[in-house]
């Protein structure tokens, strides 16, 4: 029993990753989703690479019907903040709820005093939503200073 | 019979394409491999995004056990073209012989008469190695110019 609703919560995620790959690809971002999405590993991997003119967004994907906050825990939240420093792109959480899809920068979220992340309501609330997110990376694009040279 | 080379061929692609995974994780790249490697699709995505500090390598892994000539197929070719100018990063060919690993610009491969794209004998050899692509990405990396007002 617990085990179904597990896996109904797995399977209703990746079609919601699914979505939101659509959308950003309709947006011009090329994109790829991590293969090791959903699963448990090693080494972590955020949900979704997005890039766009050498901008790069790694996303992370909460799928929820209902409730106010959204943890990440401290474990996943560190592997794929550890992912994003390293590939030089910027971490956001994706937040999907009913009629509701909301982007919301990782550095921003909240610490809890056992290291776990939380996207609060209000946050949530204030995170951008997809036309924010696409004017917010093409406010990033600047070209390399040899480029003027 | 043919179908059983095939599925051979393709898993050890699949071996391939993950020890050069491995490889450029050990050299501080965050790498992702795409789930759709391997596999035909209307949407093509190279085999291997690979980053380092917004520095982004598309990576497309051809093994080969013999033979001089490396092909790629007009239409996969185009396809992972695309990406790589929507994403802003760039495109390499990842040829993987016995006790040769190399890396080709694939702005740099010759084209057949019908669209293809051809690695010869003497591209692959004057190909990149690990550590020469690790200096190259490294060369590139430069501050955007607004990190200079």
């Amino acid at each position: 029993m617990y085990k179904t609703l597990v896996n109904y919560r797995k399977r209703r995620g990746t079609e919601e990753e699914r979505r939101i790959l659509t959308l950003l690809r309709d947006r011009g971002f090329a994109v790829i989703r991590s293969p090791a999405s959903g699963s448990k590993r090693k080494d972590p991997v955020p949900d979704i690479v997005a890039m766009k003119d050498g901008v790069i967004l790694l996303i992370e994907v909460k799928s929820r019907r209902n409730g106010k906050q959204v943890y990440v825990k401290r474990d996943q939240a560190e592997g794929i903040l550890e992912f994003a420093h390293k590939s030089g792109g910027e971490l956001f959480l994706a937040v999907k709820r009913p009629r509701e899809l909301r982007f919301l920068k990782f550095s921003e979220l909240r610490r809890t005093d056992g290291g776990n992340f939380v996207a609060t309501e209000d946050a949530i609330r204030a995170g951008l939503d997809l036309d924010a997110l696409v004017r917010y990376v093409e406010s990033k694009f600047s070209k390399p200073l040899d480029s003027f040279l």
